[in-house]
């Protein structure tokens, strides 16, 4: 996962079916220790913990350096500390389509009722083949990512969300 | 190096004679990626790169949390570009007193001058036996933390220094 990383995120239909397609579910509580210019992520999948580093985005969120290294869960428990805001919880289903694999997530707590979708991509025109669950397109607006979704939860915006999604 | 760190630093009397009696010396570039709330270091030591996220200072400076992964030269080479202010630069010098080692750092560039030594202790009330390079202390003082050193450098301040130490 260390690299140059291309993400398109979209919003998921009101009862998609992904649930019964996917190959992989796991829970995920993550949690961001606040830095500027960079994303700097502490996650627990399931029994597994990793850190994350992310710049800032370029090309409107498209692409941008990802470093990712496993941690123990004992190293994820104090680093969990250092996040300000609290974590984030949801669960997340991976999906094949195509050559692809779409991750669709489930949001929990403040952010009910959330469900995103993203597939990462090797170059910004690779195509790609779109499951009938994704929805529109929201690559790049902030209030969807993960780090504002714990400053400013979903229950507080949902209203101008468009109904299809909610 | 993972765990509670309880650190003592000092500020080195010049002409003090730490160079002949290392057992060790070693090149370091270093810089940090803003955050709040912890310090995100990304250190390259000789041909190998480390990752540090250390929580706020507990006890006056005395006593915090530090994680810390080996990364490799090249993940170092894309971090060190989320790092604001530059780099440090030093050489660091380790000398064995007793049962402790006090590692001295050398500062180059704006820090050019500026010696210190810090000795790593496995409680706050530990003993230890200090060389006679070992000078003023000076832990928990902000203005010698290298993250500081990078936005405040020491040529800047040197003059606020007790001459024996420049």
């Amino acid at each position: 996962m260390s690299g140059l990383e291309i993400e398109r995120k979209f919003l998921v239909r009101r009862g998609g079916e992904y649930r019964d397609v996917a190959f992989s579910a796991s829970h995920i509580q993550q949690g961001y220790i606040p830095a500027m210019g960079a994303t700097v992520r502490v996650r627990v999948r399931d029994d597994h913990a990793f850190l994350t580093i992310k710049g800032r985005s370029k090309d409107g969120g498209l692409s941008r350096y990802e470093f990712e290294k496993e941690i123990t869960l004992d190293e994820a428990r104090h680093l969990m500390k250092l996040c300000q805001g609290g974590t984030i919880d949801k669960h997340r289903f991976l999906v094949n389509s195509g050559n692809h694999v779409f991750e669709v997530d489930e949001f929990h707590g403040d952010n009910e009722g959330l469900v995103l979708a993203e597939v990462e991509l090797s170059n910004v025109a690779e195509e790609y083949e779109k499951p009938d669950f994704i929805g529109l397109e929201v690559t790049g607006d902030a209030r969807f990512y993960n780090s504002h979704l714990l400053t400013n939860p979903y229950v507080a915006w949902k209203d101008t969300v468009p109904e299809e999604y909610r």
